[in-house]
């Protein structure tokens, strides 16, 4: 008799109270015996006086059979659907035609004898079953029943074995699972912190990790090696579509005496050997073969620096091609020091005008002046700028673009940064509507050589382009000696199918190189003292050379789940709101609580007036 | 030659800027190899114009030796301990009177060559090398020094291979670990709740939790089975030796359609497992042979639920005996409902009647009336008690308790409560004093069947004993019939060595019983409604059978290390008074911080008045 995980040594199966197996292990090997199942109750059919149960539990769905003959019977048909029976009865083998190949237990069905209710359901408030579409609160609220459903339940799973999976790889090539504190000190990645108030120290918090960022450091420089975390990170950021509220978990890492060159090394089999893993079959772009893309090169060619290399079209800068063009707007954007990049349309030119006209409507839905084209058709370019840019040019343009007799082209032009931008947006666009992209692959890159600052125009400052703690590539002589905004840092981002899905950087580890980066962007060696007390004072007692990454977990197993939204692959995850309906989380505190914090709420003003607000003292009763 | 983790495909050994080897890699098959290392300065010592420097990473020490013929030597000489350097240099055999076997790389040395400063270390504010005590706020503000130290480092290793260890054992056994959400609602366990203030909703927190145990069981009611997990976990509790401040670790398990039977047969190979791979060789009790002592025996035998069982020494209620005793005091108490616990101690009688004195003072020390005793001294038994008692009397008692001609024995007298408790402290007393404990043992035992109420003297009332979400055996007719003090819970915990190491329980997942069980506390169907609704919202759509326990994760990592403290076997702890010192948590938020809050910090009072505090307002600015 097959042993299920639940029925150990000293209980022999059938003296279980629950269960003698699952409800997925029954085989035709089974017919004859007598067994105990427990589970929900899925489905009901009535053939006229025989009742069958499709019995549910975590590992799969048994059929349960039962009929006049059977003091079941009448049980199993008064109870509610999601009800939770214990079954005895004996495995039948079901006949020829009745047989489900698609199941595992589709072999047999199991005559129920008898029937005793665990637990009885309540009138639903939505369906397992079926997998009907059903409001986002319904299923937050009643989520229990939620994670029933068939999908939602696969999804969790998977998470679990792709988590499970990232932690063997990892401890397989030598690294460490360290766990960092949660409760700590305000960490500087540039979002906003969720405090906790202490209750010994009045008017002091505490701040959830936004990343393990400053830990993970401080272990290389405490000489641990190879550090990772399967890491609960936190951010009080306004609803994103593309971040779930609250928490969300990363793939954390660092290393010590290492280059950026043997991070990549280290991790492409990670990722890569993760991704095959889940992939269903699907090609995943192999180990050793990810291209390594520095960044100006990716917003040349792909308008973004998360491109998505599934996509087959690459732009072109054809700024040169309209220096004096008789098309005017082009050639009055290049005089004054603007681009123009080209977003080829393979076959466009065949179909509509309208494809184009659309295009263009869509950019300028996007905030943007417009997008220009030419529509080749047999060999015949149109549209206005064909005509504006004379016959020659157009023709050297065409062949320098490589287009063929009924391609199409788009014009992104203006300041480098803008045209860059929708050409990226253009071509992700294009392609599309084109249905050029391979959905069934996982196109995977590094982008490399990141800017290490940037120019903030609101406060018309140098600021840091990415993490503040990377290593200025050329290090102090670069820093001291380069425009800033030239500089580049040890810096680089994972993407897959136009995703980032991880980032890192070799660190500074220099206390000289760090005040000297701080100091170009306003703040002084006080500040970074003040701001980053615990690393910059590590920094000072014998700092490896370091660096690491850190990977989006939710977004992986969203991407392998084919998921559309993060909430699909999250357990109890809270609405956009940043509400939990389940638990009724935030909640107002007792008045003993904030008592306790020495802390007083205030209510939030009506008006925009900047007047205090109004004061709902715990003290007041 | 050999490659070491960190070296690569791409990159071939020497060319690394770091290191060839680790400095734990090199070994006699290594001699005449050109290698490169890389870690920092540990100890350096100058055997007249000779240097050798020990070098030091994560994996081990490499000796490294150079003289005046070497480039390396100025400039290792000139080093503060602690630098982090890369050398390069030849792997010499030692000679055969320097060979260290106690070293992995004992049987080489690298003569160092040429020799590149990675990172200067300024001067020590305490030292690496040696482990000499030092003061714990030096030892935690720079704990990147101290967790340099071999015993920490140590320990910090071993404490991440025990959790790995788990994890892999409970997979093993069909056990998925799921993670649930850290900012979510205030969980029912008693103690306080750390709050995180909502941004978007003002006056409103989020709780981080002091245990997943809602959450876990809504994980079975969502059709999970078998969920497990390394759990942080929060409580804001007053600094306690035996707990860290703020965050503690739980292997955190539960399972559907299980017996408790079955939850003990389940996780004692998992504990017995981890024991044994992490105890050094010390005998840990075999899985399966885990006694099971029920919760009022427990109290009989050692008077604890905690016992140890490496201790010998049982106790006895010999309360019999001194009905009607010519030892008055203990006569009237035994009138008065009292009882009286014999505690033996082998051998004892034998030395001096310090001892007895002693003990006697001590129990007094710590609140209780006294601890009386009989000394046997060859055979003839002293003290007041022998002596009031009468010979006859007192010669049935000794043979009743088998003691022998030089054994003593001590009494607790007084209320049932009273007396096991005096008795049980006693009884660790006597065998740490006359040192009858084998430290090098892990005795593992449940205690089972926990009372399900108790009486709570300050409030005159029932209250739960212990897990609310227990089921009480017997099930709703006990829970109506019996009287509340009387019933048992499916409550068990499991000890080692005098420590709790986890506690668990068949949870109540009837909702009916759910209510009946919590009317007897005093909290109606509605506060259920109120303050556990998601839970008892779930258990009206099917819930299943289920249950778990947790497990304490630094008290594991604790016994196995043989470490007195838990900061010993943690990565970044906060002090006592819950003060993250290297990282300067918690500290004042920023009036910004607070504004966006919707919050005000209230200063305490200085007396004790309870009039409100005065208003440290962010808006006063």
């Amino acid at each position: 008799m097959h042993i299920p995980l639940s029925v150990k040594k000293r209980e022999t199966a059938m003296t279980h109270p629950y269960r003698s197996h699952t409800c997925a292990a029954l085989t035709a090997a089974d017919v004859d015996q007598t067994v105990r199942l427990s589970g929900w109750v899925h489905r009901k059919r009535d053939h006229g006086g025989v009742l069958f149960v499709d019995l549910r539990d975590h590992y799969g769905i048994t059929q349960v059979v039962t009929d006049a003959d059977s003091p079941a019977l009448e049980l199993l048909d008064s109870l509610r659907l999601e009800s939770v029976v214990t079954i005895e009865g004996n495995v039948k083998a079901r006949t020829p035609e009745t047989v489900n190949p698609n199941l595992p237990t589709g072999a047999i069905e199991v005559y129920a004898r008898s029937a005793t209710v665990l637990s009885k359901a309540e009138e639903l408030p939505m369906p397992v079953a079926g997998e009907q579409e059903y409001p986002e609160d319904i299923r937050l609220r009643y989520r229990f029943l939620d994670l029933r459903r068939e999908t939602l339940h696969a999804n969790i799973v998977t998470r679990t074995k792709i988590i499970s999976d990232m932690r063997r790889r990892m401890e397989d090539i030598g690294f460490t699972e360290y766990a960092t504190p949660i409760l700590t000190a305000s960490s500087p990645e540039g979002a906003r912190d969720f405090l906790v108030p202490s209750r010994i120290h009045a008017g002091k918090f505490y701040a959830l990790p936004q990343a393990p960022q400053q830990y993970k450091q401080l272990l290389m420089v405490a000489g641990f090696d190879r550090y990772f975390q399967i890491a609960p990170c936190f951010r009080d950021e306004d609803p994103r579509a593309d971040r779930l509220p609250g928490e969300f978990y990363q793939l954390d890492l660092e290393m010590s005496f290492v280059t950026q060159e043997e991070i990549w090394e280290t991790m492409e089999p990670v990722i890569q050997g993760v991704f095959a893993a889940f992939a269903n079959g699907k090609p995943v772009t192999p180990s050793g073969e990810f291209r390594r893309i520095p960044h100006a090169q990716a917003m040349l060619d792909y308008g973004s620096d998360k491109p998505d290399l599934r996509n087959p079209i690459l732009i072109k800068d054809v700024t040169e091609h309209f220096q004096g063009s008789g098309f005017g707007i082009f050639a009055g954007i290049v005089e004054n020091g603007g681009v123009i990049r080209a977003i080829p349309a393979p076959g466009a030119g065949a179909g509509s005008r309208k494809f184009f006209d659309e295009m263009n409507n869509w950019a300028r839905g996007e905030g943007f002046s417009g997008l220009g084209y030419i529509n080749i058709k047999d060999g015949s370019p149109g549209g206005p700028i064909a005509k504006n840019h004379g016959e020659e040019k157009t023709a050297a343009l065409i062949e320098a673009l490589g287009l063929g007799p009924n391609d199409g082209v788009f014009f992104a032009a203006g300041k480098e940064e803008q045209a860059a931008k929708l050409a990226g947006l253009a071509r992700t666009r294009v392609a599309e509507q084109l249905d050029l992209i391979d959905k069934d692959r996982f196109d995977l890159c590094w982008i490399v050589d990141f800017p290490f600052y940037e120019w903030d125009e609101d406060n018309k400052k140098v600021d840091f382009a990415h993490n503040p703690f990377s290593m200025p590539q050329g290090g102090m002589e670069a820093l001291t000696s380069q425009d800033p905004l030239t500089l580049k840092a040890y810096q680089y981002d994972l993407v897959c199918n136009g995703f980032e899905i991880a980032s890192g950087s070799i660190r500074n580890q220099s206390p000289e190189l760090m005040v000297a980066a701080f100091e170009k962007v306003g703040l002084s060696k006080a500040d970074v003292e003040e701001r980053f007390g615990g690393l910059y004072r590590a920094f000072q007692y014998g700092a490896p050379p370091h660096g690491g990454m850190a990977a989006g977990v939710d977004r992986i197993v969203m991407l392998l789940c084919g998921a559309q939204n993060l909430r699909e692959v999250a357990l109890f995850p809270m609405n956009q709101r940043a509400e939990d309906l389940l638990m009724g989380a935030p909640s107002p505190a007792e008045l003993r609580q904030l008592r306790e914090l020495h802390l007083r709420v205030v209510e939030p003003q009506k008006t925009a007036s900047a007047a205090p607000g109004r004061v709902v003292a715990p003290d007041a009763g």
